[in-house]
């Protein structure tokens, strides 16, 4: 293969050096802006990074828990789950909030678009706030068999995150798009009140 | 090898499908909660990852650009890097700031720990907002030949990262995160004040 440009990085050769049904791993030959040899392995999930902040009038979101295989930890996070990148994420969002909490949702916003760890990887993450919900039966996949939910106010779900009692970036991130856009005018009042009031705790 | 547990998740069998100077790649297969074999693929950064708001006394930050080889694609985003898990991510923090902006920093204090992306990764994120700053010359590495310096309202980035215009999930973080702790009452007034300041516009 005959060299090209990446921005100011020129790659010399790349092969593709791990893949399974949900993820690949490039490794690339590059010289670095300064001109010096160096490796790359950049690290590409085959599927968007969809999360879901499910806001109930009352101010409360669910939870969904479940053992992370990777961190070998128990995480309590957002509805979260990859989608295909040609199907619309908001498909996906829908799809994955009905199999892991039961819900549905009449009302739907996109709150959050973006790289999730741009120094290593592609992943991209897309995030929505959903609310006037119906509770129904979860529908999960074998790998959420372990699966719990629960009910918490957000802005208490946001001080965990915050703290650190809530690890997982992803619902960081979405818990404080929702917060931002309903202190600054971009949702409709009910749904902005229900995401900032501040005394919504503990619930199921 | 035997096989042996992770929570809910067998681990049947695991082999290390790449390695580089900076990242891992182990290949598991498993059965799921619920039985059924599978198999995971899971992303390992040796080092953890580190960030800084850098804040002004006027409201603003420092943000680097830089083109990010993973994505293709310029990137405008807070001072960040990698540094080794056993060394005080502090002094990462420090040496990363001075590297990428020359500035150096008379207080410091810890705002977010948590993991970036746990369904495939066990990166690690740590950040820091760093104040009572000193103007110096910037120290780059080669991989950072290109990079340039903007200085923007703490209240101004943190509108660009939500509404897309930053894309670095990282910077999105560690803005909220920063804006949190000021609402909240975990940062000094004066510097409280700076970082809530609406009015802060583009300077440099």
């Amino acid at each position: 293969m005959s060299e090209r440009r990446r921005g100011p990085w020129t790659i010399v050769s790349e092969r593709l050096a791990y893949e399974n049904p949900w993820v690949r791993l490039r490794h690339y030959e590059v010289r670095q802006p300064d001109g010096q040899a160096s490796v790359y392995g950049v690290f590409e999930p085959h599927n968007l990074a969809i999360g879901i902040v499910p806001v109930f009038a009352d101010g409360t979101i669910m939870l969904v828990g479940q053992h992370r295989f990777a961190l070998d930890a128990w995480s309590w996070e957002l509805p979260e789950g990859g989608g295909p990148r040609d199907v619309d994420p908001l498909l996906t969002a829908r799809r994955e909030l009905k199999e892991e909490t039961g819900l549905t949702a009449r009302r739907w916003a996109q709150i959050a678009d973006y790289d999730v760890s741009n120094s290593v990887t592609t992943e991209r993450a897309i995030g929505f706030i959903a609310w006037e919900l119906e509770q129904g039966e979860p529908e999960r996949e074998g790998s959420e068999a372990d699966m719990q939910m629960r009910r918490v106010g957000l802005q208490q779900a946001l001080a965990m995150a915050m703290s650190g009692e809530i690890r997982d970036g992803f619902t960081l991130t979405l818990l404080a798009a929702a917060d931002h856009a309903a202190r600054h005018g971009r949702l409709e009042p009910e749904l902005a009140a229900a995401v900032l009031k501040p005394s919504a705790g503990e619930g199921v």
